[in-house]
């Protein structure tokens, strides 16, 4: 094979493995579910750093603030936001009992253009005995952002 | 006032009076979110019709026949409709355990023109003990009717 085609295959091989290669992240970039799930690994970073701080009140802007909000568990249905952060402020009186939060695991799945589903898991590590367990959050977009407008959240034995 | 005058204002009141009262129920034959939820509520009757007759394979056609379909609870998150038929086969495994099943209180949200949320309350009705709780279903509607694409259902002790 003569050296000058050789080259030319040569080139045309690299050109094709940095468009494989590059193709994704370009694409991704511009792929609107990347970006809603972006925003909202970036809701769930803030709850969990307002949590570790013991700012109760930066983790529930999180929540729509609604008297329709719900939050399902154990406990059955809590409806309406204040309901929602009495449950907290109740189930997590101090910073002993709110200890040190990590969410894992999250799972993104859209919905549609305004809503989202996010599973995953919750671990708090507690002087007093960890406690953890599995989430799942409904998200609706408003003007102002996504928020959770639902939130089911079990405890889960083996997470401890 | 003459005669004729005042029965037109009767004619008129009363033409009023029957649309206001024909008219909710005229729009909400055209509106999706009824139909749509209609149509959820028709798949809850199958599935308690479904398990109250012990027909399992009938009661899982409502989830999404897909190795993604969720089901989360206090066993963490079983991944898959085999895993999620598994599950109910070992928590269930006779028709002694399985009970008489019912939905009650449940509240539908609309997350789009192909997602919604279903919210409510379940109850076994058992020999050897009742047992209920609350029950958080994503649906997707797919070419051939809605699935339940994520179930997250939890026990609640008042329940029972």
């Amino acid at each position: 094979m003569p050296r000058s085609r050789m080259s030319l295959i040569v080139v045309f091989l690299l050109t094709v493995g940095c468009l494989a290669f590059l193709a994704p992240s370009l694409c991704s970039a511009d792929d609107p579910n990347v970006r809603e799930q972006a925003a909202i690994h970036k809701l769930m970073d803030t709850q969990q750093a307002a949590w570790n701080s013991g700012d109760l009140d930066t983790f529930m802007t999180v929540y729509w603030h609604s008297p329709d909000v719900t939050f399902s568990g154990s406990s059955g249905v809590v409806r309406g936001w204040d309901a929602v952060l009495t449950r907290y402020k109740k189930s997590y009186a101090d910073r002993e009992a709110m200890g040190q939060l990590q969410f894992s695991a999250l799972e993104y799945r859209s919905l549609g253009p305004d809503a989202a589903l996010l599973l995953g898991h919750w671990h708090l590590t507690r002087a007093k005995g960890d406690l953890g367990g599995v989430f799942s959050l409904v998200w609706q977009r408003f003007p102002e952002g996504w928020r959770i407008i639902h939130d089911h959240t079990s405890a889960v034995d083996g997470a401890k």
